[in-house]
């Protein structure tokens, strides 16, 4: 038995149901240009600079066991992303609140990755200010993704710290508004895959560790969590981790945390929207503190899932089915 | 009469030609999919992982005046760029090759802005390792664009050293191999629009000049061009222009390129496919040099316009009308 049975045990029932649904949303649904279609069938504007420049953010929140978690802070972020990009969503906050809702009560997926995107639509601002751009919003509801898988999660992940790239400094991309320019993070996923591992650390060049392709990191050292101040996400599930730790009696430091740390710490997690707590137990090939998921990782793990049936951090979809 | 006629003068006659053209391709077309379709209707998949990680690579060519200009020296890079990403077009090379000839035929568009894009399709590297991706290719054959448009180029433009943003380094998203990452170069388009200037100029962070919004800068000095060597995109643009430059006996450095010196330059170019040579004659709000599009620069714009014309460098495309 382990510590991760007590959620996945219902969550594997409920995936197979949906599996089972001939729902045509079932696979996931998409919202583009006022449509509601099947997910894989979406299309976009070959001429949209959201993919001609990657001239857009986005925002990922989630909906576990038919409820929606933490959608208004995700909501509160894509806002402030936004104002920074000089970007405004075609769709006023309530109507694309409102649309996410209907599209996951449609689909009938109980357990949903879920994304906004606005991206700066077919006007590229060379050529037109920011207020002459008609912007585009897509949204997405599909099958929940984890960024480390459930078998991994028992056992622990694999990561290096990446030798071969460093992360985009804040002062080129600032990396506190959600973006897709993940050149630097994909560089990172090929050399953990040419490493034999599964995900990397990218470092600040600086000696300071930065986030991985994805997640936030949290290193967690007699008892006291770290994470990065700089140069990171200011992740919403580090946050609720973060929030948690500190009532179970762990204190946390947010301020720059050197690579050295990394390799001298009892218990390192990964935390983002698309996967929870994931915990790492090998580093450059070397366990982490004893070599399994550590008690402190477990006891947040817990939590961090009990906390989805929180009614002051989720809310019930109203599913019709 | 302005240094420009002898090129704009026969250049507004073909556009004027296409504008009152019905072929359906005139304003431009594209190939998606296997499909040759009007550009502005085309379409990719919103699950596209060049959309949702901007995980591709792209080249522009251009046609001028019926004829591709530099199309295997695009090709080359494109190739390397791949190579590098571990991308490998759908397409084979002579099979690209021959499709954008054929789309510039069928369109009749004579001075084109060509676009060839291969991403990382619909799977993305965390899952899968990059040989069992199958990769996408783009392709849109449009008419030219204009970095910078015909009035200012007989004046010469407007720029700013940003000085609210860098340019991403090299460690993080490598600029050799050509991205539509543009985030830190869309922050320095809005701050140049924020201080009255067309064009930004972005430093390496450390007080060296990199590259703007599309475009590498040279600065020309007592007859010497400066242009940076690192931290910047290898232009097919500026290999012509200092190749041209060499034989007219102005010699070039290709070095770290102070900012310092932009401020005491005599001249300045952006070059570029979309916009050739392109002269600055104001920079933060303070005249180039004499304020006046120089002599050194009006002599490399004459001759990179007339290399068009250099059956070494291009050739016609055989169009039907």
């Amino acid at each position: 038995m382990s510590y991760t049975d007590h959620i996945f045990v219902d969550y594997r029932r409920r995936v197979k149901a949906l599996e089972a649904s001939n729902n045509p949303f079932a696979r996931g649904v998409a919202y583009v240009e006022g449509q509601y279609v099947p997910l894989h069938e979406a299309r976009i504007p070959l001429l949209d600079q959201g993919f001609l420049h990657s001239d857009l953010t986005y925002d990922v929140p989630a909906i576990w066991d038919g409820r929606f978690f933490r959608l208004d802070d995700h909501l509160d972020r894509f806002e402030r992303s936004c104002a920074k990009l000089r970007l405004k969503s075609p769709l006023p906050r309530q109507e694309m609140r409102d649309r996410l809702i209907e599209m996951a009560a449609k689909s009938g997926i109980r357990d949903a990755y879920v994304m906004l995107i606005v991206t700066r639509g077919l006007r590229y601002v060379r050529q037109y200010a920011p207020e002459d751009c008609k912007n585009f919003c897509y949204l997405m509801v599909m099958p929940y993704l984890w960024v480390m898988d459930e078998e991994t999660q028992k056992t622990g992940g694999s990561a290096v710290i990446a030798r071969t790239v460093r992360r985009v400094p804040p002062g080129a991309i600032d990396p506190t508004v959600k973006n897709l320019q993940w050149g630097d993070l994909t560089r990172g996923l090929l050399e953990a895959r040419d490493r034999g591992a599964m995900y990397p650390i990218l470092t600040d060049g600086d000696a300071n560790i930065t986030e991985g392709s994805g997640f936030n990191v949290i290193l967690i050292k007699d008892g006291k969590l770290h994470t990065p101040k700089k140069g990171v996400l200011e992740g919403v599930t580090r946050l609720s981790v973060l929030a948690i730790a500190e009532k179970l009696g762990y204190p946390h430091i947010i301020d720059d945390v050197p690579v050295d740390l990394a390799y001298d710490c009892d218990e390192i997690l990964f935390v983002t929207t698309a996967g929870g707590v994931m915990p790492i137990t090998r580093l450059d090939g070397q366990p982490v503190g004893s070599g399994d998921v550590g008690p402190i990782s477990k006891a947040l793990w817990k939590a961090y899932w009990d906390a989805h049936r929180d009614p002051e951090l989720s809310f019930a979809i109203p599913y019709k089915d």
